[in-house]
């Protein structure tokens, strides 16, 4: 059994220019901060790989792959370089970036939740996973770096299709255990969830739709 | 064997109660910050079971109660709407809050106490795991939340309490271990340490009495 | 099979010299933040031990060092007391409490990174144990007293120190595995590997070397 994400070469492909591309969303803030080419390489890769850092961490699984996986660790080196030396170009693919980084949030998403569940975590826990490898990148970034985490800055949707991604994707993998689900389909049924988050995403940001807070009560 | 403080309905009652309100506790922060109702829900989730969380992990067990036990999430979460909703009505209930937040945190330290000496920790680490699971949530809420932590803003005792509540948990289960003390007793020796620290929280806060710093030396 | 500078009681007493002089550091840091005695304490633990405990998450060892072995909590605590008491003298000492961290820096390296060797780990995933060993203290402190960490403040050389001790280190490992190192020469390796990991740390101090950042490009 594996993750039918990660089953070949061309999926491969697509979770190195995630990771790629969530790097460098990653390394850009640290140029923006002035930092020395060390802290653009470490705030790179804790972008890219931290999110899969956590979940490993809380499956028990040691060493974890964000260092370990040698592929995963030269893409964000990668990743380091680029925007060390691309920075301005990178900053004005404002858009492109934007898509690349909700893409990357989809397939961390799906993959982090199938991992879990190949790990024989319930649902609920697979759910949890499946956030932390989507959005644990960006939250260690922001806390080492000391900013409040983009998660809560970002006013648009950002963990919602994250949320809503990772149960669909638990549904998908209950489906293949129970054999409802083929191999090949619950490949595409994965690639519409990706689909699904990518669209939420962008569609919040372009209509500029965002959560609401906590109840306002003026007669208080 | 079994954690003395989670053996029967009634001390899971109290348990889901401590977590409940540590949560609404974690969750006001959030929603004096503005912040929208997702951020809430993880600011209330990770400060009711962040502490847990950590203790795991040291502990090597994965994944985790935080992500994996239905009924502390459940709680969790209703704790998040329960204070989106009437955040004004909690933020009223001052003394019922603290109280109730002193009792989560004299709890929580038992209770990590006891479920790392039922890993057979040596005393040391266990008392190290009970702090953490007591303090921890609390901690990477400010983390995640980009403040400094409350155990070091909140100058009353927060800390020294769940220190003496873990070293009396650990001479209690030493003492369980040994045949000295009988499972009786020991529920009754825990509530009497929860007892302790939660009076020695609140009588810090009520006559304002404070931790000193390091040693100020006029001479130098 | 073991950590060649863990070797004899000489070597654990400069690992000692070095956990005490790191937790002085940190404690420094709560200090002068006017922290109560507590906080003081949490700080210059998290500072000496907490590399060390990401480590041995992330090599699946529970519980960790930090937690688990006595001696180094004792001198942990020790130095909290000695930098509470006596920090004027302390702040006084400015080149004798950098060199001291930079053997602390030195130290962890190595030995993080032949632990992580001896738990039969790829070299590359050696070499990022050995630098969140060397680097991790310093961080988790950071983070803790919400500031920026000081391996990206301070503009001098101190993660590319570590960073050249631990691939020095894990090829000295690869030449033992292969034979090639005996035990005695392994020991005089490290020695010289630390030795070279002080001097760059100071070098760039006094003469004042830093990092570039990112390529600045006046045409953009």
């Amino acid at each position: 059994m594996s993750v039918a994400l990660e089953s070949n070469a061309f999926f491969w492909g697509i979770e190195y220019l995630a990771t790629f591309c969530c790097g460098m969303c990653g390394g850009l803030a640290a140029v923006r901060k002035g930092y020395d080419i060390f802290a653009i390489l470490v705030t790179t890769w804790l972008t890219a790989l931290g999110g899969g850092i956590i979940r490993d961490v809380l499956l028990g699984i040691a060493p974890p792959v964000g260092v370990s996986d040698k592929g995963l660790v030269i893409v964000a080196l990668l990743a380091s370089v680029a925007v060390a030396v691309c920075h301005p170009e990178i900053n004005r693919l404002k858009w492109s970036m934007l898509s690349l980084d909700a893409l990357a949030l989809g397939l961390y998403a799906v993959n982090g939740t199938s991992k879990a569940m190949m790990y024989h975590t319930s649902g609920m826990t697979a759910v949890f996973l499946g956030m932390f490898t989507a959005l644990g990148g960006g939250l260690i970034r922001d806390m080492f770096i000391n900013e409040v985490p983009m998660v809560i800055r970002d006013k648009h949707w950002y963990a919602v299709p994250s949320a809503v991604g990772c149960v669909l994707t638990v549904l998908v993998c209950k489906g293949v255990d129970a054999g409802i689900v083929s191999f090949p389909a619950e490949v595409v049924l994965d690639l519409l969830i990706v689909a699904l988050m990518v669209s939420m995403r962008l569609v919040s940001v372009i209509f500029d739709i965002q959560l609401p807070g906590a109840l306002v009560r003026h007669n208080t």
